[in-house]
């Protein structure tokens, strides 16, 4: 059945112990959903809980303290957040599929496997539901609840910057500040620091990054030597594939990096829709998403450099030189 | 005499020909607001324009399109907006350093220069000062002001994500967007695509970048030499100072930057709450906010930094060795 906010408000009250779902891959938002949820069903003299997930990483591992289900747990309902599909549920919680009492979501395509479902497709993060849900509930938030909201709705928005951020992202957010959300450490933690070891490789990257056909084309060729120059670690290398279509009119980034073996790189490739990343990465035997690819390659990292700039000059055309 | 928005909103109808000034190094607080006011006063029938401001970067030119005022306007009103003393005129606005009607700004610091003051010291940035303006001049704001006020709020608060964002920033910005502010294509521009020369930049800050106390300090030293070797332009070296900050461990960041004056430097320094950097500014004749100040000072970058270091030894403590 399809619920609104008041609707669901009113189920709130009929069971009393509550486990709480949260999907693969845990974002910032499904885990700040599910632990305000679970606090402000406390606070109403509920027992809720969160199912453990255990690729809850280091950045959101504070959101779980204390909420998970001990093993003994014997819930009377089960609520999902944040979760479109059953497809999305962790492996220890497929068990609970078919049995989902609640959904609160956010996701147009949320498949409706839940018995009751609490779907706003026009907010940015589910965490904007589950405000209006425990301010219907009980009038009120207290700061630990807002601190959960606030990660979910600052985490799914890129700290407001994306195109999903809307005026009810921003007026939501203006309640949690005024509820005590700590606005400023957390922006510190999860959008305004970098390790210094991050810092070394963007510098590394930054300096030595190569542009090719008037700036439409960007290449990173990363050795193990300079890695360890900066001596970065893999979280420091997070995500580097990405860096080179924040470039103004850049429309192909290719992230060349040696692995641990002699003789073999990584390749990523990252494109705008102008170019087709897949394709590029099809002609060396790898694959992906249009605008997000990659593959392996038995070669070195000049080798690679060399097979990648031709394959860009027959796409891209032209043969103009490459320019640092 | 000091105003509140409502004695300000008084004031409003009373002339008839505005001049408005924006500060120096123009950001897109000062221009949003300057921008956002000219057109709020040319809606309720006045004529308002801005005083030409020549260091307007390619960045935000396109808030001051069709907004200068012509050579031969005759004001009968200056307004400053965002400028918290007479120091920050630029040159050409000199010559109405004694005769500015009303200033409206957010700087705790404001010298009171002017006749009447609206100053309003809590808000993250001077737009939101104005958006309560015009609201309360004309009851709403069209799509065009709430650009160019969305432009002065989100740039001054990092997108939402620095510490001087507060409830009432969120608050606003839920109301700009309402207003049909385009915030997507906004935020694309301002905040999530980066230009060659800015990446050029942020790889030689991050590669020079000087760590002391432990990690606790860096310090950012730029020559004019080392600016023209990677070919930037002052859009490029926009906020560079909030870089050390961004850091994990970081509490104060220094960037020194040599001017085009023979043996001047300009100094930025910005804080975490543990250490003031207006108290480390006084130091040395400037000042600003608790957690963002600067000064400038006639010696060259050797000799500032040699002073910074031997400053942040007496407020960090100890005597250690600076580390690359």
């Amino acid at each position: 059945m399809r619920l609104d906010i008041a609707g669901t408000r009113e189920l709130l009250p009929l069971r009393d112990n509550y486990l709480l779902l949260t999907h693969r891959r845990p974002d910032g938002d499904t885990l700040g959903c599910a632990a305000a949820l679970a606090m402000g069903l406390r606070a109403i003299g509920k027992s809720a809980y969160l199912l453990e997930n255990d690729e809850v990483t280091e950045r959101y591992s504070s959101l779980v303290t204390g909420l998970y289900a001990p093993t003994d747990f014997c819930p009377d309902a089960v609520i999902a957040v944040d979760i479109a599909s059953t497809d999305l549920l962790p492996d220890n919680a497929r068990a609970y599929a078919e049995n989902v009492w609640l959904c609160v979501d956010h996701h147009p395509s949320n498949t409706g496997y839940a018995e009751n479902l609490c779907l706003y497709a026009e907010r940015a993060a589910c965490g904007e539901v589950i405000y209006e849900l425990l301010i219907a509930l009980s009038g009120g938030i207290d700061a630990a609840i807002a601190d959960a909201l606030y990660i979910a709705v600052s985490t799914d928005t890129g700290c407001f910057s994306f195109d999903n951020t809307n005026a009810n992202t921003f007026s939501v957010a203006a309640r949690l500040v005024e509820a005590g959300a700590r606005m400023g450490e957390i922006n510190r933690a999860l959008f305004r620091s970098k390790t210094r070891g991050r810092i070394a490789v963007e510098g590394m990257i930054y300096s030595e990054m190569e542009y090719l056909h008037g700036g439409r084309a960007v290449i990173v060729a990363l050795t193990n030597a300079m890695i360890d120059e900066v001596g970065a670690t893999e979280d420091d290398l997070d995500n580097i594939s990405a860096i080179p279509l924040s470039i103004e009119g850049v429309d192909v980034g290719v992230t060349i990096r040696e692995t641990s073996a002699t003789n073999e790189c990584k390749v990523s490739v990252r494109s705008s829709p102008s170019v087709s990343a897949n394709a590029i990465c099809g002609r060396f035997g790898g694959g992906g998403h249009a605008q997000a690819a990659g593959f392996s390659i038995t070669a070195t990292v000049a080798e690679v450099r060399e097979r990648i700039i031709a394959l860009l000059d027959e796409i891209l055309g032209g043969n103009e030189v490459a320019q640092k």
